[in-house]
């Protein structure tokens, strides 16, 4: 009779509608009807990316597309500038070193700190001869969010590249990539975009594009050249993840049709007002610069048996930390279909499991979340 | 109120039970509910395999383990021999390409002729030196099976890898890894294994694990080691496809519950039984050695208004010609899923059609096949 609650950083859940539309009997990907699917999907994505350029769809998960990113815009000889703030800014270099580009330049931020775009200024006065620069909108290891707009005013004027993982932050965090001038960003399906795990994203700009002649990195499945030339003929180069893109094309409608600045307010909102709550019951916030994505909080107990009592319990699934900050933290997210009744049902599990474990918070963090959804206008 | 009826080499019809078990709400992939459905997946995929080996299931199209296969097995300077008997075969020598494996002997054979096993004996006494052979099962562009067991003799006792494309033939073309000496079988998630594009799978042998020191090209995304890693602790080592892995689940169960060698004799019987009746019919065939999978059959019409026409009436898709069979021959697919039902209707239409385009089949293929049916101690 449990029905799982999903307030993890991905999988994240997926509406009803999206899931029926999934399990579709298949069609095929090479007819009038799946090109028509696949053209409002193409437009629908340019809206999400407020961009104007092409948005490209991989059958993968979000790694793929940044590894995307890496071989085809990048020249073995480039210098290149990696922001690691936490697991997912490293993997930016763990892909570069893959494909051995040797001149990497790594900024490492303390977990939980973000960069400020002055600090890149500086750096990049340093190194002129930086040929891209590699960032991450949240970073979803710590909840951390990346000044993007500021890092897009640094690099705009250069013949540089701005080359952002927005696999997390997409749809939560803000991120206009024309307005804001970012040359490539790379998502996933199973964050804000309301759908199973097994879809990637990636756009790029028109200096971007001048870019792909440049690189002399081997690829083949994720040529975007080629995606490139498929998508201008409504089609993809290789078997389409038909179900998922389905399933795509009924989550971006909801997306569209509910706003895409409404779902920036909407995980705002609701990241603000669990944060306040988490504060006033006495507990310490990790990220100094949170994301609207997710929340990292210090765990007072020990967050690993945490977050097993509370999925074998009651279903309920939150994140904990990676690599040094296992058992440290605890991540809650609020992303995509996440919303305060998956919310309000994962503070009183959190209330319940924190007591026996012998942590009583300050005030029941679902008391003071449902007086505060009470007397909210947003609900 | 028409129903989509898929004869096509991919996409193929998905199970109701299956295409139920993908649109399930999401559960997160680091549970102990996921990893015993992954653990059971990859116990039934050995059996599919027929290998004591592990099996690695990729977020991708067949295609991305075409590429992992090249980029994690290969070393830069080998020589290596591709058998391109089709697009597919030809798609081997592209990725090699694109990875600047320039020490290539193609091996050009005839759209719709085979290889004889013989022949690769000879073509490997001139190229002694060759480190790997690339072969294909199913050449999906034609319908041509390749003598896989023969190749794996001729390669056995070589320090020489057989690396197979089965992504078409797997679950209809008998394919036994460990017994036929393959090192390297890749496959998707759409043809015989019954489940949506999106999924795509390879096993290799110790043979191949040794080559995987050697092997200088740089992979990130699909690097075979590191999936290797996590599959011993039941894992993905990024994000798990969800939901599509649900429904290969339920797909698998089906598949053993049912036979895999009874899925063989389903697909030869119900290939054998159609090209008949084409024979009969007056049809010439294109494959001299057709695969259980996929008929080709030589079009008396232009076969891309058959199928256009086919597919606007009737909701029947059947795939046409590749490159220069593009209009000159038809695809009637009969893998995985796709029934005797499916198969009638399909004739029924077919017939139908081709009279409407001025052609008359010596006798009614539906009727015929009807006939068949219900002489056959199959049904």
């Amino acid at each position: 009779m449990r029905r799982v609650v999903l307030l993890t950083p991905g999988p994240s859940p997926v509406p009803d509608e999206v899931l029926k539309e999934i399990g579709q009997p298949l069609i095929h990907h090479r007819t009038e009807e799946y090109k028509k699917i696949l053209e409002e999907v193409f437009d629908s994505l340019k809206k999400v990316f407020f961009t104007q350029r092409p948005v490209l769809i991989f059958s993968s998960s979000g790694t793929g597309a940044m590894e995307a990113a890496v071989s085809n815009f990048i020249n073995s000889k480039d210098k290149v500038l990696v922001i690691e703030g936490g697991k997912f800014g490293q993997r930016w270099t763990e892909i570069l070193q893959a494909y051995k580009v040797s001149n990497v330049v790594k900024v490492e931020v303390e977990w939980g700190k973000t960069l400020p775009a002055s600090k890149l200024q500086e750096l990049i006065n340093v190194h002129k001869d930086v040929r891209a620069v590699f960032a991450t909108l949240c970073e979803t290891s710590t909840g951390t969010l990346f000044d993007i707009k500021g890092y897009g005013d640094v690099i705009k004027k250069r013949e540089t590249l701005l080359i952002v993982d927005a696999i997390s932050g997409l749809l939560s965090d803000p991120l206009y990539m024309d307005e804001w001038n970012v040359d490539v960003v790379v998502c996933g399906s199973q964050k804000g975009m309301m759908l199973p795990p097994g879809l990637s994203f990636l756009s790029f700009s028109q200096k971007a594009e001048s870019f792909l002649e440049r690189s002399d990195l081997p690829h083949y499945y994720f040529d975007v050249k080629k995606y490139k030339k498929s998508l201008d003929n409504k089609d993809t180069p290789f078997t389409s993840s038909v179900s998922l893109i389905r399933g795509l094309h009924v989550a971006l409608k909801t997306i569209i049709d509910f706003g895409v600045e409404n779902m920036f307010k909407k995980s705002a909102f609701l990241a603000e007002t669990i944060r306040k709550i988490f504060v006033e019951a006495g507990f310490t916030l990790f990220s100094e610069y949170p994301s609207n994505a997710v929340s990292s909080i210090v765990s007072p107990v020990d967050s690993i048996r945490l977050i097993k009592t509370l999925r074998s319990r009651f279903g309920v699934s939150i994140a904990g930390g990676q690599a040094h900050l296992k058992g440290k933290i605890f991540r809650v997210a609020h992303m995509g279909y996440i919303n305060e009744q998956d919310l309000l049902f994962g503070m009183l599990c959190l209330d319940k499991v924190l007591r026996e474990m012998g942590f009583n918070p300050k005030c029941s963090l679902a008391s003071k979340l449902g007086e505060v959804l009470n007397e909210s206008s947003n609900y």
